[in-house]
């Protein structure tokens, strides 16, 4: 049987910020009932007594129209009276709470206390905030991503945020991950009939999508499944556009290149999207086997997401 | 053995905005080893999983100089971002949160998670602020002002904000009073040796003084102590300044009067202080055995708060 790309079903994988574009790029051009976006959940924390999913809420802003793309994130249109009153008397300010980012983690921490899962709970703000499409959270488990840098374990926001990064990474460890079980909408869509193809985004494969990864059924699934397998690469020009990635590459031994993007997705992928400035890069990916494709995946406008979404579809249709 | 005005320690029994303003005036003329404000927490109330102490933060914001003097509640400079999201993620949005006000919300509830009393979080959060004087809840354990409006129990806030004071009321309970017990700094400040005077603020003596009498050993201590209880009538000219305060004693099928408030306060106070508007029910509360005295007790500034503080004390100096 071939899937017709034109109809089935697509599940997106994503992580933050990066992610997050290329997600509402799909969202832009699928209707809501051919996409499931399935989002990590390993960098969830408590955070003054409230659930912050900086994933979950990257993802949920975007597709809404309310990132903000200066900062490269948060909303849009954002302001600091709670952050800077909360400063004042005397509470945690390492992490930055926008007054409209807020709501949101009020909404949910006291839905989530009343009993409702993070699916649930998900699935609720975000379809009242407007957006059409299906955002699940990987797990409604706690699976938390640890690194160990500079020889102490520490929750992935405080090496994220708090140390922005600063540390020198060994290892990373998503804990919880060995008995979280599958969010119901993230298990259903990976085994679904009319599945067309899996897209993960450009999100940081050691931080973001790792964890997704390692819940169990998940690359046995990948691999068991006839849809193809499509990752866009998050290195452009051997440097992420955000976040640590280089850096962490670099920390745990890897060359900064997307053979070894490539290389850590081995087995699960069928295809990399790779940048036009890393073109010379396509050949050795073709030599190692991999399908690669050459675009321009930097995603400055929203016309940029909807054609990088466009052109991976265009990818998963040619591949069988 | 007489106290000594000058030296003495004044307990102030406060709810919220009215209350709030002399509570701050008493702060601005006394020393903070002098001075202890016992604060209704029988309008406490949970809110999309925050704790809401609106009388502690009233008083709070007013010793904080944080009031808000034109809306007469809440925080000044205040913004409602964190609000209207919230208003569009289809959360209750009957009653207002600010974002600076959030911030007290989201920190006095997260110590409260971590374990620590109401009294300790307060403590902690108005020492941070900046005040210097006792601010502390009339009790740690939860009591709740319950009012049977048109034949229904409801919650204080629901029919003080909600319902806007709409239903007639009937009946008026403070459920839990039977149970809880005062905080240390009440209890201990209502048995102090030095105890130079009892201020019962301009707050509602039905909704927000009340609780704190019902509380168990409240009544016979202000029976017990030679010091004056003097009261501050919220009324002025047959009305209060803010709030139901009128309307309600009309419903409890009470004359709103000076007399009335009198007579409510039968037996706890020994001193009421009437607004110079209403001077001519002097006479009938001297008559009825009640020390009376007539001054401004409208506060619109600063000084005002002040100079009737002032006034205040002199009464309990010339009583004993």
């Amino acid at each position: 049987m071939t899937i017709d790309i034109s109809s089935g079903h697509i599940l997106a994988l994503s992580g933050g910020v990066g992610g997050a574009k290329l997600a509402s790029g799909l969202a832009g051009v699928l209707p809501p009932e051919r996409l499931t976006i399935a989002v990590n959940t390993a960098d969830d924390f408590e955070h003054l007594g409230l659930t912050i999913c900086p994933d979950i809420d990257s993802v949920t802003y975007a597709l809404a129209g309310l990132n903000d793309m200066q900062r490269g994130w948060g909303m849009k249109d954002e302001s600091w009276q709670a952050m800077e009153m909360l400063r004042r008397l005397g509470e945690a300010d390492w992490f930055n709470l926008g007054d409209r980012d807020l709501a949101m983690h009020i909404a949910r921490s006291w839905r989530l206390r009343e009993g409702e899962s993070l699916s649930q709970v998900t699935a609720r703000l975000t379809g009242e905030i407007g957006i059409a499409h299906t955002i699940v959270p990987m797990s409604d488990d706690l699976v938390r991503t640890e690194i160990c840098a500079d020889g102490v374990w520490m929750d992935f926001q405080r090496y994220f945020v708090a140390e922005q990064c600063r540390p020198v990474a060994a290892s990373v460890r998503f804990t919880g991950a060995d008995k979280a079980r599958l969010s119901p909408a993230f298990a259903q869509a990976l085994v679904r009939q009319d599945l067309a193809a899996v897209v993960i985004c450009p999100s940081n494969p050691y931080l973001s999508v790792d964890p997704i990864l390692s819940l169990g059924g998940v690359t046995s699934a990948l691999e068991a499944t006839k849809a193809p397998v499509i990752a866009v690469s998050p290195l452009v020009g051997g440097a992420a556009l955000k976040g640590p990635l280089a850096k962490l590459m670099a920390e745990l031994g890897k060359p900064v290149s997307n053979s070894a993007i490539a290389g850590h997705y081995r087995g699960v992928i069928d295809h990399l999207v790779i940048d036009a400035v890393d073109a010379a890069d396509e050949r050795g990916l073709r030599e190692a086997g991999l399908c690669a494709t050459v675009t321009q995946t930097v995603m400055r406008e929203a016309a940029d997401r909807e054609r990088l979404a466009r052109e991976v579809l265009a990818i998963a249709g040619g591949v069988d």
